[in-house]
């Protein structure tokens, strides 16, 4: 079991960060626990919770259904009426089961109840512990914009326990890994190399860790995103926007698979830009569509992408600034783009994609 | 004009203070600039604002209705909705140019909009200059409890304007006093002798000063609102559940008001617990009786005061804790207090007022 020390709180990694939970739920002594999951983790990862961490077993359940749709106002309205219904008062915790979508929005919830209590993340997705884990960001989508209203709010505690990747199912460690990929590709070459060799359906505790560690040291550099951690954005914006095309119809696209068409856009962009080689362009190329098998975006959404990136929080007076990977294993932060680059970016990605969507 | 350091930003105080406000303005570069303001403010407030702050005469002006029945969800949303359509981004700047009620909702609003964009403070009301212009609370009510849903976030600055108060009806000079005698009360002997001998309808820019000064000492120590700033709550256990009691209802209530009936009611309590003497408690008693004039609370509220006090912010685990006023220009917080103490209390201070609501 290893501990990776935060921002004010640390990571415990492995098979026994369950049983930690408990211990730390004892220590802390707080009034009441709720635990917010949505049916998938209710199903399979709560009573695994309950078993390794008795405490919980009074706890207050609050299910919310699965899904990015989930991470609204309607939702926060109702998980807010059940804690005053229950009585959660400055000193209870909420512990946040589920991937992304729950802590986000368990997170966000929590730090704006009673001007904030506190929360535990337990992710139970890949992408969730190598990712949303650590960051200290809380969101809710709003008026189409994902994650535009929201706050960063440092949870007291994660706790990841890889058992619960047993029940995952394939196209969710596809979700995760691309996230591994992507803080691979812009901050440790050496890591890039080794995951590139590997096999897309297996990631071990120690991969796990090591993205954390990565996007840990990014985070601690900068708590409140300003600036040195804004390469962890490096295919969000395009995939962001794709995501917040297809908020509300019927394509369904999880954040890894939108991060990946980003990750190729941009790396496009980048190539254009000439902060990557032809030869590195190529690898990055090879590697993300090997591994991914991204589909083609929609001609009729790409005009709607180009507009939310104006609207786009890293959007700073209308002038879309990407960061970019420069060399594998690098990246470069606010480089000011044109419209003219992310439309060829966007058309070679969709010349180069066979699967359509 | 007086600059008073609070919790990373300061409070300009006098005439000249919009001037300084368009300095700051100009100095800060903001991308875009908007305004929140209500019904009154936007007739009497903000011609005086643009003609004092020019850089402000192409700005966004959001409207809202007056009164505490803006601070919900559905407000803030129409704010989010409409600093999306106008491409805040984050570094987008909101005034907030009202009472307590504008900062309380506009402070909410920008400080989650896109993880928190910057806020300044224009307070208009004696209330909002004198208590809400400093303590970095932001809120808005949700399931019938007043201030719910929120957060603690600084302002970038705070401006306060003492000519706006000469558009102030009467019963808004009261509703300001309530909370400058209420911070003399618990922290200031001669500050409170100097009000006793004053006249209600007059307050002067020194006396303003004066409370920020007091409330900003406490919130200084006490940022998080963990304990040592616990005594501000003296008179707003019972002022905040009667408040929440009446919210909706058809009987008008200002806080300041709800603020005056709870130090009377809680002083009651001060009394049967000792904290302060019989001279005291009558010293209290006629000085606020002289100068607010305090309605009786209607027999079927009081049950839904206790329901409400039992849900507080301030309740820990389900034991209500006061701060309680314990000697002229002293308080005493985490005091336990039973029920049966506040019913005791409330029967004499409705046996006390002459008025009925």
């Amino acid at each position: 079991m290893s501990i990776i020390k935060s921002n004010g709180y640390s990571v415990t990694v492995g098979n026994h960060s369950l049983k930690a939970l408990n211990a730390f739920l004892k220590k802390k002594h707080f009034s009441s626990h709720f635990v917010i999951c949505d049916e998938n983790t209710l199903q399979h990862c709560l009573p695994l919770l309950i078993t390794n961490c008795p405490i919980l077993s009074d706890a207050e359940i609050i299910e919310m259904e699965s899904g990015e749709q989930s991470k609204d106002l309607a939702v926060s309205a109702h998980i807010w009426q059940t804690l005053l219904e229950h009585k959660a008062d400055s000193n209870s915790v909420i512990i946040n089961l589920g991937g992304g979508v729950v802590s986000d929005l368990g997170g966000f919830c929590a730090a704006v109840y009673k001007r904030g209590i506190s929360f535990i993340n337990v992710p139970t997705s890949l992408l969730a512990m190598a990712d949303a884990s650590v960051g200290g960001k809380t969101a809710i989508d709003f008026g189409g914009i994902k994650n535009s209203i929201g706050l960063f709010a440092q949870p007291a505690a994660v706790f990841v326990y890889p058992t619960f990747l047993n029940s995952l199912p394939e196209k969710h460690y596809k979700n995760g890994m691309a996230e591994v990929f992507k803080i691979a590709l812009i901050s440790d070459k050496k890591f890039w190399d080794e995951l590139k060799r590997g096999y897309l359906n297996f990631v071990s505790v120690e991969q796990i860790e090591k993205s954390i560690v990565l996007k840990n040291n990014s985070v601690l550099k900068d708590p409140f995103d300003k600036g040195l951690r804004k390469s962890l954005n490096f295919g969000h914006t395009i995939g962001h926007a794709l995501e917040a095309v297809l908020l509300g119809t019927k394509t369904e696209l999880l954040h890894g698979e939108a991060v990946v068409i980003g990750m190729l856009v941009e790396s496009h962009i980048a190539l254009q830009k000439k902060l990557i080689t032809q030869k590195q362009g190529l690898e990055i190329f090879y590697v993300l569509h090997r591994f991914f098998q991204p589909k083609k975006i929609n001609e009729k959404h790409s005009e709607k992408i180009l507009k939310l990136i104006r609207n786009d929080k890293k959007t700073s007076a209308n002038k879309p600034r990407f960061a970019l990977v420069s060399g594998i294993g690098k990246c470069k932060v606010d480089v000011e783009v044109t419209e003219t680059q992310i439309k060829k970016a966007v058309e070679f990605f969709n010349k180069s994609v066979k699967f359509n969507v």
